[in-house]
């Protein structure tokens, strides 16, 4: 499944069914920095113009949820912060999870959106409609996605798939826009 | 209110007037990371020659406040250490906050520069006569904006509006500069 | 020893051979960047997409060691949480633990890499069949390095290297590769 | 004092003499940025490569000192670990704390390099013989030194400046330069 022959206007298409947002963590909503301190590991680094789309969308209704294959239970209370309540952390078979959240939340393909970088997140991604990651990617990863974000892990890349379905759907700088 | 035509020269006008400096936290004296710790969010990093700057401020007696929609109590340490006690942190609605702010000291809008960097601060900076941006800002941000500084969020777009705007009054490099 | 010469034909050649992977810590696995907290030093940044790369090598069953001159004890959790278990710190003659370790293992220096970014590691390096180091290296280690990456210190110098070699052995994206 | 003019086989003359390195810490030993904790700031980042640098210089008999505005008890537990001893933190006047460190020293200015990257350097500056700054000084410090190094605060600048004048005093790769 090679998209890379995706037209722009195909991939505002797609967009337009789209109700729920799939994100990996270090390398998509960071940069894929990981602080190591005497604990082993503990802080990450995300931003805050994503974690502004990220809880826009979840005020709007939208689906989303975080799949990581990381153990890093620090995601939990940030993805929480921003309305996003499944967070799934230590994913070893990111396929499970998310067939069991695509089930569970009765989802087809074409409304999933899945923002992954490396290659653990291949497998999921090739399920849905909608695969797309940031602009520092593995090549592997952007070989399968039908959109590269012009933006990298943790440097605006999760607002900017947001955004663009937000706008091809008329929800962007609604009136839920313009505070926290 | 587009205020893109703006000449240079027209901005530097604006400056003579200007008494107050209001400035969004996260975007505009950091770069828009945000640290996620055990606890959720705690560490911000800003920047030592944009603080450099706001002291000068402060010591010279100019107005200055910090309106952010995040609930950041490490953001009131900092600026108090940097001489600015009008410190609000998890404010909702920005807009009453600026307009009490303005009532309680006086402000007409022409005497105040508001610089913020994304959709939350976009009514408050309509407010104010000298609405300026970091260089990183939204698209929706630069475009109600007389300036856009050169300079990103915590990368010395701060520092940048104080120092025009203290040389356009004559008091950049003046006695008190030379020390912290 | 100036190996500059080396074509990138012969560059492959000689990973065939590779069985173990060297690495120094600080400018390699890192940036460079040292944390100084009140304790003096702590903190450490790496970076997931090197480390899923060192975590695949250690599964594939590759020997893997870090051998740094710093005195940090948290590299120890990090390293050890991506299967690397011999890790040296607090080295003052890194040749000495070299020879001890290929020793130990029953090596030829044709089946070591070698990835270090400073002069202290010069000596160490030049016992080895493939030094190799980040671009950002000093430029006395890269006049002696059969290879720079294009990749800068915690940056993907590490996956680069390690990715290189398992395509050469014809191991990247295997089986073990899909997840972590 | 404008030293623009000087050319650089005129500064590589005046390095000939140096015995003294004085550093600023934020935006020379540091890229600027100061990160906000609950107890207002506490961490700052250096580089290993310029700690290395500055620990050569150490055991090579040089003096080195730091004279910071700021009062950052941690930079002194890190400067010591790098064998500088002579660490002046929260100094409000930098040019009275360099003439009684030359004097105890029996310095004369042109034995001093003072690197320095912001306006509260600058009467210090302005007293030793090489005044130097990163690439990254404000514009003010740039026109009173006689080199502007190429690497920014924390990203080189102050190895740059001791390797040079090792170079030059025939001391840079001796028997010392291989080891911590």
């Amino acid at each position: 499944m090679n998209l890379n022959f995706y037209a722009m206007s195909d991939f505002k298409d797609l967009l337009g069914k789209v109700t729920t947002f799939i994100f990996d963590f270090d390398g998509v909503m960071t940069d894929g920095s990981v602080f190591v301190d005497a604990n082993g590991e503990a802080l990450r680094i995300s931003n805050v113009k994503d974690g502004y789309a990220l809880h826009l969308a979840n005020k709007l209704g939208y689906n989303t949820a975080l799949i990581s294959g990381a153990y890093c239970p620090t995601m939990i209370s940030r993805m929480n912060a921003l309305g996003t309540v499944d967070v799934y952390i230590g994913e070893a078979n990111k396929v499970e999870r998310l067939e069991s959240y695509m089930k569970e939340k009765g989802l087809t393909p074409d409304q999933v959106v899945y923002m992954g970088d490396d290659i653990p997140d291949m497998r999921a991604m090739k399920r849905v409609g909608v695969p797309v990651c940031p602009a520092d990617a593995a090549p592997e990863i952007k070989e399968i996605c039908c959109y590269v974000s012009p933006y990298g892990g943790g440097k605006g890349c999760v607002r900017d798939i947001i955004e663009q379905t937000l706008k091809v759907q008329g929800r962007w700088m609604s009136a839920e826009a313009y505070s926290w």
